[in-house]
């Protein structure tokens, strides 16, 4: 239900546990934090938070959070930014005002592991209107190196809109739609930054980074470079503008806990052209600049925003 | 094809990489490891590892690394052991004598990458005779925790001794068969050692550690405790002993590229009695040593024997 304020008219958006036994445990460890509701007052830690960015490294995460700090003036820009997760090396999670910088790991599992936890302590610190971002890297799809994708849909290696869950056994379907405001206002980033190249596609979440992506260089390898090939054609013409890991669990899980939701990645390189990453380390490095530059500027015009109102 | 020695009657038990790509590559980045072919002498790093110990966290990969190292008398006891991955989070990997010792993050498709590179790492160092061992944590079924549950099959949430792999967008089904010698020379350390209880069992790996695993204590629970209950007690009768989220695809890729493999995972809690570990934290600690001493008694067994012939 969303917590109305009559003073100012506004509506705010809570964050949904669907889960009725939540309620009658005593304790809840969110055991992959190191952190807990008997543990750690959560409200005080977190009740601030409206924007949450995830992504896989540990130290990506880590160095967006100075960068954010520093380059929006939300604290002593010398200040050190501890990891709230410390006690476990499973996720790193950072905190600067209103931002949460958390990492995720690689793939479907273990961003879901994240995300459980996550809405749960947001949910326990009583959290509203909170904007999750997934920045991350990818392979594009007809797109020069470089390019960062806003994803439309995130589609299954079969470009369906879905995602499969299993539970006690059973497959069971959940939509992977997105914000699609909050993909525009993305969008309306990039251009305003005029930096890079920024497109609105579809994005193809796999299980698997070689055979799942119909990669030539892995361990194993059964089908031909035509067959590769005439796959990513499929790909694309279903709209496919880049291939991730994660972005189809964590658009279902955010959109059943009526989170607020995004995934902008970097394409490092154009999967049609070629499998191994071959650009030098700071093209790289440059390149994963790009979504974090981008949703510096989306949550700067928010702050800004709100600052006025 | 094995290498055959005809001076010791023995044949070697070479590492196979199915992937005819891979011999017309000028180069092979292996980019998760932040290795390769050009910018590093892999067999001369490599080319005597005969133990491969991989498991979830890099810091207990590390702590690992050391104990072997401090124990076996491989080297200096003070000495310390670098981080072959420097200059990428996304795995951890350390090596002494024999040992190579490599993280690999949470769940299937974390374990899949690394595995690709691992196998590839392997093959273009020449290694010959290599068994890899899993050691990790998991949930029980109807055992003390604390109990090591050294792997007869790995099962899917169907308990299906069978790991689906999406290439191309078509399913392909791979056997998750491991050494079932090696199996029960580690169940028999198990009981050298006397310190703890060791079983073999089917291992049941999942995709989700929350709504995959029957849990009540995700953000989203559509069942009941009755429905858990009744879940898991199916498993038991499949024989399933534990649950994970890594084996299946470890097992398959394993048994794919000629790799003698095992899975050795110790149970933290008994979900037929809980979902959440509240044990305390050097309880939980002690655990996790389990399968690390297993795995050094088997190492120890195997240097001395080779010692002596």
């Amino acid at each position: 239900m969303p917590r109305c304020d009559e003073k100012n008219g506004t509506c705010e958006r809570t964050i949904y546990v669907k889960n009725p036994h939540l309620d009658s445990m005593k304790d809840d460890i969110l055991y992959h934090f190191n952190l807990g509701t008997s543990s750690h007052d959560l409200p005080a830690m977190f009740e601030d938070v409206k924007f949450v960015c995830v992504g896989g490294s540990p130290r990506r995460m880590k160095s967006f959070t100075e960068y954010i700090a520093k380059d929006l003036g939300l604290a002593d820009p010398n200040a050190e930014y501890p990891n709230l997760c410390e006690g476990t090396d499973r996720y790193a999670m950072f905190k600067v005002g209103p931002l949460l910088s958390v990492s995720h790991g690689m793939g479907i599992p273990s961003i879901s592991i994240m995300l459980h936890e996550l809405i749960k302590l947001l949910y326990h610190a009583r959290c509203t209107d909170v904007t999750v971002v997934r920045i991350g890297t990818s392979g594009g799809i007809g797109l020069k190196p470089g390019t960062v994708v806003v994803t439309k849909q995130s589609v299954d290696a079969m470009f369906k809109p879905s995602f499969e869950q299993i539970i006690l056994g059973k497959p069971v379907v959940r939509s992977t739609e997105l914000d699609a405001k909050l993909a525009e206002d993305l969008l309306k980033c990039g251009d305003d930054l005029g930096q890079f190249e920024t497109v609105i596609g579809n994005t193809m979440c796999t299980l698997d980074f070689y055979e799942g992506q119909a990669r030539l260089d892995g361990a194993f390898c059964s089908y031909t470079e035509e067959d590769k090939q005439s796959y990513l054609a499929e790909a694309y013409a279903a709209g496919v503008r880049n291939i991730e890991m994660e972005s189809s669990v964590f658009a279902a899980m955010c959109k059943l806990s009526n989170l607020r939701a995004a995934v902008v990645c970097v394409t490092l390189l154009d999967r049609q052209k070629g499998d191994q990453l071959t650009s030098s380390h700071d093209v790289l490095n440059d390149y994963q600049q790009r979504p974090q530059m981008l949703i510096r500027h989306y949550i700067k015009k928010k702050l800004n925003a709100s600052k006025k109102s």
